[in-house]
């Protein structure tokens, strides 16, 4: 019989995801960072995510718990903000062994309010349980003005593609102790100029293809220009960056990088220009060469680690 | 070191509970069913609740997995029920090894989502990871008119204590396809008739407390008035019943009874009376004694299986 480890993340994902449902306030189901919906008479929507961080998965049992817990957090604020949402209500869902040593889930519960507290989350509910190792699964919702959710899927070919920050090697620390771009995900959106969004959960090169798909069109990106943290590799394919990926129109581009800079003080570092050849993703190298980019997939802290050593 | 082992689990939530924070639109923060906040600008109010199930603790490896899927998924419903109001939205991340056979999780899915789309509830997200054993954790959001969520701490000195349906012996399979009371739920918020109310989710004995300790009052059960599947003991100390517990005032008990029975074509069961001595929960046997019951802590399933061997 077919097991879990015989299909790909995505690929399992995608074929679970086609038994959900659907409902006429439902702006954006599953597919995107969050789900949108329509929240009536209140002249907003509001946004839905949850993300699982696991012991040796996601994080180590050496790990400082606090930083635990602002990661499990921070993967959710980043998928709000990716929306161009503002943060609201968190809900914790705890899983610890019976060893578990107590102090350490106070810390690991001071690290999620804290870095919610500081994006104006506030943790309303949750629960703990006994279970085989250290889980915590965060449920978070976001508001943002009726229709203004930045999706996936609103890339057109020409668009100019932007990230926030640099990538690569986040399994040296960055990956526990990054900061959700929330600030610059609302400020974003409330520009108007932004034509398609997204945070890098899984490494550029992966999420980029998720913004190519739901957009039927291409990319190319250009090597020299990607901000790194490390090597070019780092920055294409290690996960857990959680900048944002943005497409913006040619006519706008000038005005998005002026406000930006005038708002953060800095260059939005543009990396690559959308184009009309769906689902290819290509690589302009400093000699000026395009190579295509094959799809590799990111399998967490792990993989990261292998890529490492 | 104090591990979590050594701490009772409602006093462990009860510690990590006071890092938790406030905000202005929230009305009911941790320790009702569900949180309970405002949606400016709606007239509603939205509930958020959240709950996990665990392999070997809230079911078995053997159990069919639709029915697991159906049980994580009618235990969030519950609690939305719980405070009378409609649900609305889901979230379902899933654990499970990399050999968890993937046709399994599909039916696990179809419980999910067929269940929720029965009570109105859409499944709009989630994530699947792999880990070491098989777990759901749902997340679920409701909605009802401003300010008329049904809490815990409602319940007065001399209400009428009433139970939707008779308790115990869920181990025995009706822990893994019982019925939401969601059309219950939303019955009795309507009437305006109910001052305090939630879902018996670890025994009538356990949750009862949570009412008295809430509400600042005592309680008398009747131990021949509580409709039973089983023994006494069960119906006083199982878990997973599901069945909505609810305090109403005397002078309204009756016109309740009345609208009750029209709609549901049965009689309301009552099973006692509150009191004014804080927190003492006392048990009325068949000859007239009052005995005072003490505190048992439910721990899922695996107690319930012990008490019956």
């Amino acid at each position: 019989m077919e097991t879990l480890g015989d299909i790909r993340e995505l690929e399992a994902i995608k074929r679970l995801t086609q038994k959900l449902g659907t409902n006429p306030y439902l702006r954006t189901g599953a597919g995107d960072d969050c789900a949108v919906a329509e929240v009536p008479g209140s002249g907003t929507d509001q946004v839905f995510t949850t993300d699982p961080v696991i012991e040796n998965v996601h994080f180590l049992p050496s790990d400082e718990p606090y930083l635990i817990g602002s990661k499990a957090v921070g993967r959710v604020l980043s998928d709000i903000a990716a929306m161009g949402a503002r943060p609201q209500w968190l809900l914790v869902n705890v899983v610890a062994p019976a060893d578990q040593v107590f102090q350490a889930l106070e810390e690991i519960y001071d690290g999620v309010t804290d870095l919610g507290k500081r994006f104006g989350a506030t943790v309303i509910g949750g629960d703990l349980t006994k279970g085989p190792c250290l889980e915590l699964h965060v449920f978070g919702t976001g508001t943002l003005p009726a229709g203004s959710a930045l999706l996936r899927s609103g890339a057109k070919a020409g668009d100019h593609v932007f990230v926030t920050g640099p990538l690569g090697g986040s399994s040296k620390g960055k990956h526990l102790s990054f900061v959700p771009r929330v600030e610059e995900g609302i400020f974003l959106r409330e520009t108007g100029l932004v034509n398609a969004m997204m945070d890098i959960s899984d490494g550029l090169a992966t999420d980029l293809r998720h913004i190519l798909s739901q957009s039927g069109v291409g990319a190319i990106l250009d090597a020299e220009a990607i901000p790194k943290n490390e090597k070019l590799a780092n920055a294409l394919y290690d996960g857990e960056d959680f900048e944002l990926l943005l497409t913006v129109s040619p006519e706008h581009a000038a005005q998005l990088n002026f406000q930006w800079l005038e708002k953060f003080g800095e260059k939005l570092p543009m990396i690559g220009t959308v184009t009309e050849q769906k689902q290819v993703l290509q690589l302009r190298t400093a000699d000026g060469t395009l190579r295509t980019l094959e799809e590799r997939a990111f399998e967490h802290f792990m993989d990261m680690k292998q890529r490492e050593e």
